[in-house]
């Protein structure tokens, strides 16, 4: 089959792989019909991520159709659609007794760096009945694959762990496609205020469309002024760092009202500093977390009833053959308005 | 009468005053018959907070009698016996009404700091309906002192914030009087472990007396390994700072088990480093906060109950006039092995 | 000045009656400048509310300007604009103090039911600090006298008891007003699928407009199979009982889930059959409960941010003088197609 | 192997029956070395539980070591010490993954009900890695069969649905097993005040013993009274139905405090009357369910920690021989003061 191989950093290929077998009795093996490339991936590209291998075929997103599957697997059948979830579940590990599949002793996020991903005609799923899901009918495909990562990370990472709730005000910090997807999600709660900070002046009229009631643009240095003002000088109830970096990150501490809440969804590569001689009496809650994608069902729902739409978040779409010009194209995004690709297999 | 007032950092006198008076018709009068102090005033002594001011009678904590109400108040009357909250709260600005009077418009913490406190042989509380407890007849009243500001602050910041639930592992940084406090509350939630970790081998020691499971000397510079050891190389579930500075901080990131929670109690006077490189995956939970005091009613049921004995937190008892003397004895704790001092007046 | 006076069962006035004055410093008059009925006020002139005794200016709800404020009141001075609270709550009590203070000590529902109510040009509030609401500039007053009562019973006992979330499946029992408002404060919540339950047509059509995403007409005794049919056969997730008669509650319990919950609003004159011999293990939850009205600060922020509409519960208008036709309008809701009156005043 | 078998109302034996053997890859044989009789096996043998066929093998709890594992099993090994949890549970239908196993597609409660249960020297457990717990070490085995069933009930059903919490009021009506387990567990979370109610003085006095804090013999129609005049006239926060018929139930509903909780562990055959006209303003919250055993990990931390010791509800031991017996004694536990007896097989 064709994949996408890294080869080390600053390397990569299409190139001609085996086909993947089952190995497990739990295994499936899915024909993806559809991908995408994450911001992850352009990470692993760069270096960044040492526990991926070169050799390794990347992607950790997709749908596709069940190929076989193994004999322990009840949930499935060859000829059924469906959505790869990023993190793979065994189901009965500690971590994913108590809802936290993110840190699966045998799973987690493994697709695409610790194990061959889904940027490929085939891929293998460990875990098949507790990482994969049925997709309803009806419902537009490409759109299913922002549910495989972007969208439970932006909801269950920003708004969830955020404490979004009907009527407050929430600030997103960075408005590539993870801030999208938390604006986005954070709609469903119905908060009174929605405000995107970024530096990009066509990312935030971006983030206009997708509703956000202001945005401020954060290069002038008076983005902390600009939120007081929105906000009564209270600041946000719930602030989303969906960038990564220390400077947006010490920027949510001081766009946070008292009794709110910081939602980390960004990658961080260093420390950052905080500033708890302000913060201790603040009254306030900062959050981290891999997505652990146990709202997909409930997504998957809300997708279903038209409740979210995320094909707005799909910009771009590419042959399995194109694949390389769809990196180029998503990493470049400042250039080409990229936020997510479609690439169809 | 007499009181203790602040002359500036490095100053204090016990002094004549003139008795305080009704201002605002939901004002009381207190005659104040118990008081201690807190770690805070000896902050303010050193000068580390500005914001109160020289002349200002100190102490938030204490316990007595009505002695008159403004022509607003209904809880109470003359000869009422009362707890002092160290938070004054008004019950119907934005913040009381959600629940977090620590940052009442007009209220929060002023005792002893923006306006005259308890340690004096009369107070004036503002807002007293809102800020005033009936004391159950036959408890202690020492015990009562407790319930001002230290079990308050230790459950609501250490306990309820850090989500110490039955069966869990609890770490807590700190075993002065305010991480005992943490201690003796989180035993309320029957964790299955509560790990103390301090560099005094007599605070540790009597840490066990308060029902640790186990104590670290964290002095080695071992003490990640030894909790980790202790969690079956998990790290604790919840994480409680009571110290307040930078290292403890940082050693509580170290100690934390991924989808765990760091509750800040300690006042810091400067930032500390997060190291989201590290927790950005971690799932953790990081909170911060003044207490609200919401949590005394529930408190002194329990303490009724002898569901909490706070006694053993008090070491020393001292009269009045003696109050200078109870000041060296608490501000020399590790050599006098004070935790709390009780003033009776 | 003029007011709505009950006379005993069947029987009531608008008459003349002296002004009300302050009593207590806590109190504050207001002038009224909307009010509306509500169904429990034909309740009282069934003769159904016997601690509402003859006399009584009858009325809870509505929007005025502070005429004059006791010595006790910080939060308003006469000429603030503000909305008047269905529950007077002191802030203090037990009840008050743990956020329920529908069951105040010395508030609750007392307005037009144990002290005069609203239903006239000047009314007495007590507490109002904790009573009254400051008015948003700019939004439309007859909007926010569905803010009294009937959005925040709809939202608190509704939407919030019933836990809706995003994904979720709702079914409401009743069309009528209330029915009505927990539709809309439901959506601030995204659920797939509400679906509204009623024997009258037009009022079906009617929550149709209000954004049901079904209706089901129970008349034909196959309501149960309907929903079921709409649910997979797993029933609603949340079911709202907005009747309040036996043969609606005990629908609710055919209609829940597994896991589920019924969040009654319905006022019951008798007792209804509680299936336990299918419930015991259905893992559902059955809440009751009178509005605490803890929630009008953030309601008032979503009328403000335009995330809910009130207005379309408003289908009449009457002035003072016609009071007794707005009566007569309300009380043949059937006929005259009627949701909520508003009588400028 | 030996067994007891079910042979249709009424009757029962003890029968050499073939041993169990994998079916499906997902399974595991466990030998079982200790199992226990449940009070539902007594309503098996009255003929009030249909769905149970003659020929089954009775019982749901139980300790043992793993025989054989399917191919499909990878968290035991033979061998391997576990508890066998009441509740089979797939790990990935739709109420697994929402953490409500009970109601499982092809689980929930079955052993010993739909498949052959525990009281065998052998039992095949369907979807073991989901359905079975490794046994701590040096934990008393007798203790740990309290944990397939009783104590996650008690737990899950009374305690944790009626949110009892530190301080608070917690009556349970009925002192057999499995209110005794809601006492042992209540009293993890230190609520200030276990009333225990029954009509049995015996077992009033067990539960003093146990750790009520008061008891109540609801023979002389005083309950109410009595438990009003323990709570200050307010009712408890918390009430648990431990007993299963509508008398009990109703009686629940007079204890309640407003807004408290009503949270049935029994297993009722009739209705109850629900006196909505009563209740309907008291803002309370009524469960309803079978166990999940998702505590079950958690419960198992605690019973290691001896922070509960469940040994106190073991009163009699017999040999698998003598399992008739057994039924007898723990079938007349109103004359043999039986609570849980052990069998060892």
């Amino acid at each position: 089959m064709k994949a996408l191989v890294y080869r080390g950093p600053g390397s990569k290929a299409l190139e001609k792989c085996p086909d993947p077998a089952l190995q497990d009795p739990g295994d499936a093996i899915v024909r993806v019909t559809r991908t995408t490339i994450c911001g992850t991936d352009l990470h692993i590209l760069k270096g960044d991520v040492p526990s991926c291998e070169p050799g390794r075929i990347l992607g950790h997103e997709g749908v596709g159709i069940v190929e076989s599957v193994g004999t322990a697997v009840t949930g499935f059948v060859p000829g059924d659609h469906v959505l790869i979830s990023c993190i793979t579940s065994c189901g009965h590990c500690d971590s994913c007794r108590r809802g936290m599949p993110s840190h699966c002793a045998t799973g987690g996020w493994i697709l695409g760096h610790l194990i061959d991903g889904t940027q490929a005609e085939y891929v293998r799923i460990p875990h098949a009945d507790t990482s994969l899901y049925h997709i309803p009918d009806r419902v537009d495909e490409d759109a299913l694959v922002m549910l495989s990562d972007i969208l439970p990370t932006g909801f269950e990472c920003g708004v969830l762990n955020g404490k979004v709730v009907p009527g407050a005000s929430v600030a997103i910090v960075g408005a590539g496609p993870i801030g999208l997807a938390a604006l986005l999600t954070a709609r469903l709660y119905s908060p009174a205020a929605i405000i995107m900070i970024d530096i990009d002046e066509e990312r935030l009229a971006m983030a206009r469309r997708f509703g956000a009631t202001a945005t401020i643009n954060s290069q002038g240095g008076t983005a902390v002024e600009q939120l007081m003002a929105l906000t009564g000088g209270r600041g946000a109830d719930t602030v989303i760092e969906a960038v990564g970096i220390a400077a947006t990150f010490e920027l949510c501490e001081e766009l946070v009202a008292a009794g709110g809440t910081i939602a980390n969804i960004g990658v961080h590569g260093t420390k950052a500093d905080l500033h708890l001689e302000r913060l201790w009496d603040h009254n306030i809650a900062i959050t981290t977390g891999l997505v652990d994608t146990v709202s997909t069902p409930q997504l998957l729902k809300m997708v279903e009833a038209k409740q979210i739409d995320p094909t707005p978040l799909i910009t771009h779409h590419f042959a399995m053959a194109d694949i390389l010009a769809a990196y180029d194209v998503f990493g470049r995004a400042a250039d080409t308005k990229a936020l997510k690709v479609i690439i169809g297999i």
